[in-house]
């Protein structure tokens, strides 16, 4: 593939990954899942183990976003995006902040994955993983705490 | 892309994984790293957040596999994978089972998805990322009692 066109796509992508990124700071749900393939998987925080379909996510988001007291902070570090001809994957670090409606205030780090795939000539999200790791020490314990 | 060489790479690719996780069973740790490109990135079970570079990864593994008492089961579930012409990327469940030396038996399915590259005519893993859920309910645990 020609360097212009992988330059060119791997612009799009993180277009859409800003874009993402936007709609979900201000928990606009539509623009959120806009960004999907009609057969995405996840991979969340929160389990089941996975989520298939547009349907079961979109809950998932409904579910989150009112946890939210205002808008949720989100920002991308660390992107790395390998882009080829109608495949494409990405990783990168996120930074999830804000107050909640319980009062506690979030302040995490996240490792996502993201494996794309264009279609009609447009790129979409078909899958999606978010994690952080956990404490092997016996308390099995979230690393919430970690920065990178 | 050729239908017929979408197929060659999605079999190629089936082959890496399950050459990996032959590799990974019987912890013959050279093996398990031939399946990684230098510049690989993991975002593991384990803390810290990102582990850059397959000498790092190495040592993960040279900390892991001694805690097992014999070999390490690890079946993959549910392999999904997305061919492009020199990009792809995987997701699948895998369960881990085994003795570990402390007496303890693991039985985890964890959440796995990998970006490979196509470099020099040969299929290599760039990326990959391996977590389990956790749950929000205040405890933060680690959602290792999970099936599909």
């Amino acid at each position: 593939m020609a360097t212009t066109e992988t330059a060119t796509d791997e612009r799009l992508i993180r277009q859409l990954i800003d874009e993402w990124a936007k709609a979900l700071r201000s928990k606009d749900i539509s623009a959120v899942m806009a960004a999907y393939t009609p057969a995405f998987v996840a991979f969340d925080l929160a389990p089941p183990l996975q989520v298939r379909g547009t349907e079961a996510h979109r809950k998932g988001f409904e579910a989150w976003f009112p946890s939210f007291d205002g808008p949720i902070g989100h920002e991308t570090h660390q992107l790395s995006i390998t882009v080829g001809e109608n495949v494409a994957f990405s990783h990168c670090l996120n930074r999830i902040t804000g107050k909640r409606t319980d009062g506690e205030h979030t302040d995490v780090w996240v490792r996502a994955t993201v494996g794309f795939r264009k279609i009609g000539g447009r790129w979409l999200v078909a899958h999606e993983h978010v994690s952080v790791p956990f404490y092997m020490d016996g308390s099995d314990k979230a690393a919430v705490d970690l920065k990178p």
